[in-house]
């Protein structure tokens, strides 16, 4: 059969996808899960108690259900003012992603990103014809981001160029940063973020900022706070990882009513389900759970630290040959890499009963890397024992 | 603030939004709701034990059931063999339009389509910067599509037009069609379908077929059992109409594994909630609750045909001013319209009780058209009624 001939996208018939989301998972046998992005702990006890007393004929209308709008404006009420208008709800934040991507005119268009990053978004830009110009985390500083390196490099001023001309102005139309970092789970400040907001203002560049594993930061250093203040900001959030709602699909995207508008242009108002609405609703009432999470995330980290010997001077770890990324303590993932090139960390992982993502699913790591979702405080020994070895080898 | 500056695509900038997808409904008071394409009788009952017995600690992981697979390859099994890479699951069928219009290359690209039909489709692909250039139907012929004049218009043999080129090879890029219609709700045959399919494919051209309404028309008039022969035709199916569980987002995409694949690499495999494909898979296998649907909308079509005074010389009605388009008898919806072009049916309609779709919100139609979406029989008195009186105006 002819297929080519057929007037598709030519990224699409062209470029292999690269991807860490699974259609199903293969755990290694009797051995614990910290691959996906999901919440180990899964989610508020809360949201049970929605879902036992939803009114099953109300999944028969379109969903018109207004209380995650609701819960959204009472949530950040004590840091900003987030009306209706703005806020998009998507199916999770991978399509959030996708709707952002597709309101920028993508002739010659340019986003730049931060490697290692979320493998899915760049994928779907370049899919549909972006390119992506990643600035890149360095192994040798342990992965850890740079504001001043990176605002030298991107926000040249005018006439300060070779050609006398801004950098940003023609080569870059928006910029894409998940903070904390997929995958290493580091957080970047709240005023380095404004700082690069502030300055692709400048440059009419939107910036994207990618909050999925946002509640594992605090709330203060959310780029929510900023969107009032910035036409060009847009914050997508999900239900998925702090709140561990990953199989309801929920995530939603803050910006200026004016970036909204765009967005509604091209989507229409059905989107999440009416139960998922609710039972989402009522997990974003339960901050206390998050809470928790944050606290055994930090015990099993300190552990993590404690077995690779990491220092102040060496951060990454001393006593062997694994290492640990820059991270947030807090945080539910973080990236180890080993010394030996030749190393593959998730098959090693695997044979000790630990199902861990591959570093090369990532742009700018490779397989001696692997990102690592922490499991339940319950399960860590299993991880931890993997860890040991490992370092030795 | 300055927003005109951001890389947005044009159309967003500037181009107005018609769509009758509503964020919240109002209902005439103590009246009837006849607008949103929904089920009005709701969905299959079976439907209630798979949410009561659902275990909520799955909402926790990402979505992996494959029971929606498994169901629509069974459901399809009489007539074709639908494997699990032929299906991409979506977020209703309006997200599995925004997907299938994304994977064309959108430079210079022009959609086929039938207008009126479906607002948000077309809508979508112009705000993408797709041209969208339907077949229009006429109201001289009670809207009824003439295939005869679809093909001799659309698909001119090589050497047959003006300029001695095939038209089709540089004007369409893909064409979409809904069938059955919305919002006529007439039903193209298969083997209409199928000319126009295998004509498209001679000139490399992609045919989408919109089954929203699908389930409203007899199973064996569905374009699914034509995909294996054609690597050119997608499918797209709901389950918010027939199967009435519009609340909870699901549809699905049926096409060659090749055209899937392009999908796959767009979107990623946690597309609808993992209740939401166990609670869909158990409404597909229950095909009894459509049949029962059909036979209700069959008996009110025939009432509204009596009080039209609908003939065979003239299936419109001839007993006064207003008219039904052609339209299948099973089908939720019909499209009604007034001699009178000053009369604003929908204005009319909702002084009598009952909530319509104007017919503005659709290309093609104006406000002296409206979309009807049958009411269960328990309330079908007040349509008919509002009917018989606007009917003589």
């Amino acid at each position: 059969m002819k297929m080519s001939g057929l007037k598709i996208k030519k990224q699409l018939l062209e470029q292999e996808k690269v991807s860490y989301a699974m259609d199903h998972i293969e755990l290694p046998e009797g051995g614990i899960d910290c691959s996906e992005g999901c919440n180990p702990y899964g989610f508020p006890p809360e949201c049970v108690e929605v879902l036992r007393g939803f009114d099953p004929a109300r999944l028969g209308p379109y969903p018109h259900s207004q209380a995650m709008y609701e819960a959204i404006h009472e949530f950040w009420a004590d840091q900003i003012n987030v009306e209706r208008d703005n806020i998009l709800l998507t199916e999770g934040s991978m399509s959030a992603l996708y709707i952002v991507n597709n309101i920028f005119d993508t002739h010659n268009a340019v986003v730049l990103g931060i490697s290692p990053q979320f493998t899915d978004y760049y994928m779907h830009a370049e899919m549909i014809g972006i390119r992506y110009a990643p600035y890149q985390l360095e192994r040798s500083q342990n992965y850890k981001f740079d504001i001043d390196s990176f605002i030298k490099m991107h926000y040249q001023e005018a006439g300060s160029s070779e050609t006398g001309k801004p950098v940003m102005d023609t080569s870059y139309n928006f910029i894409y940063i998940d903070n904390p970092n997929n995958p290493t789970g580091q957080c970047i400040g709240i005023r380095d973020i404004e700082k690069i907001v502030a300055e692709a203002e400048r440059y009419n560049i939107t910036v994207i900022i990618d909050e999925a594993y946002g509640d594992f930061m605090p709330k203060e250093n959310s780029a929510v706070q900023l969107f009032a203040g910035y036409p060009n900001l847009a914050v997508v959030r999900t239900m998925s990882k702090g709140y561990g709602l990953a199989g309801m699909r929920v995530g939603y995207i803050i910006a200026h009513k004016n970036l909204i508008s765009y967005m509604n242009k091209m989507t229409n108002p059905y989107m999440v389900g009416e139960l998922s609405r609710e039972v989402a609703a009522a997990a974003v009432r339960c901050t206390g759970f998050v809470e928790q999470c944050r606290e055994d995330f930090r015990t099993m980290k300190a552990e993590i630290r404690r077995v690779l010997g990491c220092t102040e001077e060496d951060p990454s770890g001393t006593s062997g040959n694994l290492h640990i990324a820059e991270t947030l303590d807090t945080n539910s993932i973080c990236l180890l890499y080993h010394d030996r090139p030749e190393i593959n960390l998730k098959d090693e992982f695997f044979r000790r009963g630990v199902l861990v993502i591959d570093g090369y699913d990532f742009k700018g790591l490779d397989s001696s890397a692997a990102r690592v979702r922490l499991p339940k405080l319950a399960d860590f020994q299993v991880l931890l024992q993997a860890i040991k070895e490992i370092n030795c080898m």
